[in-house]
């Protein structure tokens, strides 16, 4: 009777829908809320159909299955400058330079998404052209880093949600503008561990901020607007399944909470100021483990809540530098802490070759090329953005 | 009837206050709310004696005048690594390093900081080692960028108040580890104005959230903790008093807001996302206006409410690059612009410049030069802050 949608079979009932390609299941979990994954086919049809009359599926995607935008005010305007990436809509030929783009993987510091880059170069086997080297494309805003090797973007966000919000807004309107297909996001981070051993990688199924709510929370125009913050529950299962028995570390999956501080928002005593006593941290972060949260960390919940808001597939794995049950303090050898931040980049390789090797249909042919469209406009934008903030 | 404290004169019936050189008018300021600036001498009084009885200039300041931290847990560490700077207690010699340093100015990228350390060498006339040269202190963290000019650091903070709340913890505790003495902060920034043409300097002698709200907010331990966000009204009367008539532009004080987002925060309507139409958005902008915001920035509240808590005599100063109610892009030719972000530069220079003038009897020998106490420590700091995130 409870059939739930791993045992759903493709073929029945589905000769209304449009999937370009992809089965029903991907689709739904493309577009839509996974929260129900559990639920009875029956259901989750109902769903999917009370959904689908909400034109859900039309606001964040083009029949070919592109990024649309919900805001209607892009395609008004004249020009679109992502100012903080140094690139514009009209100055750079956006769909000849990005439209190749399939993946796009978030850090925290310049340095980690560099060196990303050039891992994911290596295991892909993605080739440069002779005289040519890596460079960062955004260079000229002076504030996010970004590299692209082939159908991977790596870029960093910085710290805190402010600032990944900033990135993911005009990340998101790249895609737009580039005519990405059904692209996915992946953060890859570093986290304080609740009862989890240094070096253990967490694939985040849900994020929750300090008070322990499942949204974030934005003033728009004086009104607080909550935007659940929901990751792609089939995304969780495929990255998991790629975790090897072999791997000389655990990788789990489970709650992250989301901080607004490293300090007194963590419930670290190290910083500049602490109210509370090491008993109080303790209990808070037993209390933590007991609602299921697994680490925490700053980015997630403006990077579930605003991939969720675009219908894109996203995942945030982080590697636990500490157990936070044990120390607030990293104190392991360099060369260890090295290897741990490799794991989530490595889990994140595994499924994008596996997806390159799967799917490797996709033709890039014409793309990924630095493409001018006005050189008058290209100097603007990048006028711009080296002031903007 | 109503002397106000401009009227206060000294050495009345303040025999009892160990003031450490400044007038008592000073020493007040330093360490207190100045809301209450428009009591009567009696009235203020009043509340001081009140406020010594709770201990605040104790907990804010050591006899000397060097900062004092509100966390009883530091001192019990064995080191206190300040991860995101790369640098730490027993690593590091944090007084003969930063002992020296008075003024600690931030701003959004590390291109600008690096610009206004070039730029505040120049105009106080600080000489470098021959053989030497500026260097980024926090190179091996990859998150801010710091520079040291003399009694002045510069050091950049990222986007939004996550990223700026955790640089400040960890400069309030170098001042503390540094035995640095009354210590002022700036920020020094670009804002969207409200009803200000571009290029207006605007001093904030308040902070608001999106919500209007006068206070900073994070969860701690569960607990929403509500942080009055403060500025040191003496300080914006002081650098408001340095703005020149002929300055070729307005310099106002007013209320700032802060938002947590570029695009919908802000109400922009070119994000990714919006739900909200143009006489919505200029709907709120005038709504803003008419509560007396003057500029929309993103840091504000972290800013005003972490140095108030620490007794930190604190200032934010921004230059307007657009009027919010005329457009929400940035059109001004860079040439202007560049000259635009200098403005509120200039007008830190003149405070520091008028500041080492007047009070330049602090001595500094001895203090700012690198030094490490522990080759092995200093190492493992390097590690760490290379780390973690």
């Amino acid at each position: 009777m409870h059939n739930n949608r791993n045992g759903y079979s493709n073929g029945t009932s589905n000769g209304h829908l449009n999937t370009n390609g992809y089965t029903k299941d991907e689709y739904f979990d493309v577009v839509y809320d996974l929260s129900d994954f559990e639920d009875s086919e029956e259901e989750f049809v109902k769903k999917y159909e009370c959904k689908k009359d909400h034109g859900l599926v039309e606001k964040t995607r083009y029949p070919d299955g592109s990024v649309r935008l919900r805001n209607p005010h892009i395609e008004l305007m004249d020009q679109d400058i992502l100012y903080h990436l140094a690139l514009g809509s009209e100055s750079h030929d956006l769909i000849e330079m990005f439209g190749d783009i399939k993946f796009v993987c978030m850090g925290g510091t310049p340095k980690r998404m560099e060196n990303f880059a050039y891992y994911i170069m290596k295991e892909i086997g993605h080739k440069l052209p002779t005289g040519t080297q890596l460079m960062d494309i955004s260079q000229y805003s002076y504030r996010y880093s970004m590299y692209k090797v082939g159908p991977v973007l790596s870029v960093s966000h910085g710290m805190g949600s402010p600032s990944i919000g900033i990135l993911l807004h005009e990340i998101i309107k790249l895609m737009y503008h580039a005519k990405c297909k059904d692209p996915i996001f992946f953060r890859i981070g570093t986290c304080g561990g609740i009862g989890l051993e240094g070096g253990t990688v967490v694939i985040s199924d849900d994020a929750v901020d300090g008070m322990l709510n499942r949204y974030y929370q934005v003033p728009m125009l004086g009104k607080m607007v909550k935007r659940p913050a929901k990751l792609d529950r089939r995304l969780v299962r495929e990255l998991k399944a790629l975790a090897d028995p072999e791997d000389p570390y655990e990788t789990v999956t489970g709650t992250t909470m989301c901080a607004d501080d490293f300090y007194e928002g963590q419930g670290r005593t190290d910083g500049a100021f602490c109210d509370y006593s090491e008993s109080e941290k303790m209990e808070y972060l037993e209390h933590l483990k007991n609602n299921g949260v697994k680490n925490i960390e700053m980015e997630i919940l403006a990077f579930a809540a605003l991939t969720h808001q675009a219908g894109i597939r996203a995942a945030d794995i982080c590697v636990a530098l500490v157990d936070r049950l044990k120390e607030d303090q990293v104190r392991t050898p360099k060369e260890v802490m090295n290897e741990w931040q490799i794991r989530p980049q490595d889990l994140v390789t595994r499924y994008i070759k596996k997806y390159l090797q799967t799917k490797g249909r996709i033709s890039f042919d014409g793309h990924g090329s630095v493409a001018v469209k006005s050189p008058r406009r290209f100097k603007l934008v990048q006028q711009e953005s080296q002031t903007f903030e």
